[in-house]
């Protein structure tokens, strides 16, 4: 599916998948190639992704996230981190355009200490809700660019952060922002899609 | 721009936008239209948008945020907010469900209570950061809609959000997510796209 409208237009939550339908790793890669285009703030690169295919992993998930069916049939349950502390990494993110000469020492200098500085300053709260934010961005290119590739998605906030975290050894300074059920659509029961608001309910021009 | 790829691949975040370009209210609507079907938590649908054109307005937000020049080129600004009481909603969200025939009323009424105590159980913080999420998900189809639609953008977090907040009378239960700035990029000066960590880096099979 290429056509840009379509993508946007045929992408809904799934509900339910097909049983034992296999995505393979290679498969998972393939869209994580072109999710890494979201944008993210200072381009800290906030998201990271672990991919669970494993049946007994993926039990313990479905334990997790209030035994939602779906994570039972899904060929994969994808987690969307996000990291409090991306700030951190502004060093590293910026030196290939130092190497490249697209940025002066002084330049990366100041873009590094400035980035880190404006997350310091604003404090804990602001760097989990960044986390989040950024994740979320993220997530949304997953989903739209998997319904591309031919796969179906459900993201999901009914779960137990905490024993996801210790599930896979997620780092402390990793959020789960949310889950993204992956597979084939069982569209045998599918229901109408979820009613969208008009245009005029959540758009305002010039002020509230 | 109707190829999904080209979209996802030309979508860069615009550094500086070409003076003097006008975007219409129409043109604005025609894009939302389809930002609309993004997925939200329980189809709450917590993202609500300003869009800012007005001279004067802008020069406020421009204050407002950090006096970043490309909040003064853009053709307008748009302000994502996240609403953190969208779960109050539930009932008129889901009633064409229920007069559809597609829900019984025993499910309706499961599903609004539900969705209630879900976030009333979670609290006040994560009813903030579900609308940041949330509203997340949707600029990020924000953004590549208006890729599609011809027009570039850049996503913000370098504001006082009180401020805008003010400026805007925006109601408490709103939390600005995000600014988006939109026009037509000025490519002159562009700069080589950001750099992105290979796939490896940010992906892990199965566990951390």
């Amino acid at each position: 599916m290429n056509d840009f409208l379509t993508v946007i237009k045929e992408r809904r939550s799934a509900n339910k998948f097909l049983p034992n339908i296999e995505i393979s790793a290679e498969e998972l890669d393939d869209i994580f190639s072109l999710v890494k285009f979201a944008p993210s703030a200072f381009n800290l690169q906030h998201a990271h992704y672990i991919t669970v295919t494993d049946k007994a992993l993926m039990d313990q998930i479905y334990e997790a996230a209030n035994k939602q069916y779906k994570v039972k049939t899904a060929s994969a349950v994808i987690i969307v981190l996000g990291d409090t502390e991306a700030h951190l990494n502004a060093g590293e993110l910026n030196e290939g355009l130092l190497h490249l000469g697209v940025m002066s020492k002084q330049e990366y200098d100041m873009t590094v200490e400035g980035t880190i500085q404006f997350y310091e300053e604003r404090g804990d709260t602001f760097k989990r809700e960044d986390a989040i934010r950024n994740a979320s961005l993220s997530a949304m290119q997953f989903m739209l660019v998997a319904k591309a590739k031919g796969w179906d998605t459900c993201p999901m906030i009914g779960f137990d952060p905490d024993q996801v975290q210790s599930i896979l050894n997620i780092p402390d300074k990793y959020i789960p922002a949310m889950l993204i059920a992956i597979g084939k659509e069982d569209t045998s029961s599918q229901r109408p899609r979820g009613y969208r608001k008009p245009v005029r309910e959540f758009v305002t021009h010039q002020s509230f």
